[in-house]
């Protein structure tokens, strides 16, 4: 059985004004009427929803409330929970809930208000996404793990703090085109070079930000994808995996097993490689972390992934227009939503409608969403 | 493609001394050993993991960390989260992806530690699965909800706390005969009608306790049951809902919409009716609650579950026979965890081996796991 994308859409990333429900109520609102021969709420059969539920107080049984207020009441609804790699999951659950017959229309959506912390130790929840026994009650943020690796990193392979900056530049410059983007500002090398440390080496423009956003993506059977779009974009891989989640217990800091594995998985269903995607969407949560993902998922070789974006390969038209939402990095990091954040960026750009920011030609594209520091890990691959 | 369940295994319930990982690994390992012909962790592909994650201190990206302790590394694994509906929604979203051949052998597990709660604060978060903005913030507890379901059932259909202690008495019967039961005693009538009071009506022996638990089940694609057992348990029927989660928003107090479609459903599936049912582990978790689903799933007449449990129809030698395991009053009730520990108990007693608890000739049973005051509801219906 095929899968379809026939819609997608999703909120401004940033601060919200608006509750939960109200986000929610938007992303999937954008997605409905980005269905091109239209679909009503009432449609949508079953939902999946990442969210780490890390803000907007209803933290428990959360998905039953949010297609309510969706105009999908009833449906069977669940939150799907994997770190900062939530989204990617409930996409991943939803393409497999299309194939088995279950359902012929599928929400995979994804939400989280980061801003809105109703009570004060809530940011503190954030740590629990690394190992609580061995990284969290020590005092290591995941700024911290991720400084760990770019040190590593450089030391192994003599990668630069301007290799990161240059992450941080593309992303911005890609981020000012994206008006759903957090941050819609460019950023200059020597900006980047030069701002405040968060966790040494990585300073504030290596780091991405607390964001309020939803996003929400609809797959289909494939044999009934005609009926709502002529252009559906076909879900040719799905792949995930698991890492150890201390980082200690990994044989080296400078590899995201779990993305290599992922990555590997999708691109085999796919029937393709890293040669035939024109866009992708990596997990930037920190630009040493988007180095790793083009190294992991075999964009260039192992160490090479500074060298590799200095040289504008990852620019928009360059061997691969990575991360052309702005990223992680730059469209903001609403946790759970970021994974189909991501699907959403794929949905434009393989259907050409990606406006100033557009890659020319794309007709396939990745979406690498990571948990954690790398525990987990969901890659999909779509196209046209 | 037809869906087995070839496993199941779980922990005592009670309170536990060993933490999340110890506990995930003690359920995953029994559900291995209860596979006739063997089968090894590695054997398992992927997996879904039931937890509203109340307690044990690591919170968010739990389940990578739980599949590595149970000798599972690498697998892709998420947490679903739908309140005390996790569980069931686990088991949904693991027999999906059998179907949907992205897997061969899937784990559906489920987890809570209710006793270890690292902060103070964090037996506040059990609320947070009802609704924040109408009921948590004003007071409304799930003792609360349950005790406002059960007045008006007492003044609607005339149903007393006799019919209520009638449940009580059944279920502590049926935990007293199960080793991995948290209450291994009897309770009298007079006991239970007598206890002291919680939230009026209903007293001590209404409410389920305060628990932990792990449980794992073992389903595989039908083609290659007989590969680990002669004697395969068949996932007949899957159905789940949602519903409106404030109360007051529900056309009524007495019926759990939620239940009625999702029982509907998966009996629809599984081409049968209640009256087709030897067993029936139904989500107790106030004894109001199992009249509801009683009524909800079609056992008897609306307003007739009380009736209809003091006549002993119920019973394990009855028309059908309820929570044989002790259901959530006696087993106990580790919110993730419960689904799944419903499917542990249907294993063993379609395949004959629930001990001085069997169902005599039970050859097809049900499960019936509701999320918070019934805004989700996941059931399954199991057959030899």
């Amino acid at each position: 059985m095929q899968v379809a994308l026939v819609g997608a859409g999703q909120t401004k990333y940033g601060t919200s004004a608006t509750g939960l429900k109200g986000m929610f109520a938007e992303a999937a609102r954008a997605a409905l009427a980005s269905v091109d021969k239209g679909m009503q709420a009432r449609q949508v059969q079953e939902a999946w929803i990442g969210s780490v539920s890390f803000g907007g107080a209803q933290l428990g049984n959360l998905a039953g409330l949010l297609v309510e207020h969706a105009g999908m009441q009833g449906i069977p609804a669940r939150r799907v929970e994997n770190a900062c790699a939530s989204g990617g999951f409930a996409f991943r659950d939803a393409v497999q809930a299309v194939k088995s017959g279950s359902c012929d229309v599928a929400l995979a959506a994804g939400i989280e208000r980061m801003n809105d912390q109703h009570e004060e130790r809530q940011r503190y929840w954030l740590g629990v996404s690394g190992d609580t026994e061995w990284e969290r009650t020590a005092g290591l943020t995941f700024s911290g793990v991720y400084a760990l690796m770019a040190a590593r990193h450089m030391k192994d392979f003599g990668t630069t703090k301007e290799h990161l900056a240059h992450v941080a530049v593309k992303n911005h410059a890609n981020g000012a085109l994206n008006p759903k983007a957090q941050f819609q500002k460019p950023v200059s090398l020597e900006d980047a070079m030069n701002a405040p440390s968060v966790a040494a080496p990585l300073g504030l423009y290596d780091c991405c930000s607390t964001t309020d956003g939803a996003a929400a993506a609809l797959v289909v059977r494939g044999d009934l994808a005609q009926h709502f779009t002529d252009t559906p974009i076909w879900v040719q891989g799905s792949g995930a995996s698991t890492d150890l989640l201390a980082i200690h217990d990994r044989p080296n800091l400078t590899e995201l097993r779990a993305s290599r594995a992922a990555g590997q998985h999708a691109l085999r269903e796919a029937g393709c490689a890293v040669r035939d995607l024109g866009v992708a969407e990596v997990h930037d949560c920190f630009t040493i972390a988007e180095l790793l993902a083009l190294e992991d998922l075999g964009f260039c070789a192992k160490g090479q992934g500074g060298p590799f974006t200095a040289s504008g390969a990852t620019k928009r038209d360059g061997q691969v227009a990575v991360n052309t939402s702005g990223g992680l990095k730059a469209k903001g990091h609403p946790l759970g939503a970021t994974g189909i954040g991501q699907v959403c960026e794929l949905f434009l750009q393989l259907r050409g409608q990606a406006g100033p920011r557009q890659r020319a030609g794309a007709e396939r594209g990745l979406a690498h969403n990571v948990g954690g520091s790398g525990a987990t890990c969901a890659v999909h691959v779509l196209g046209v």
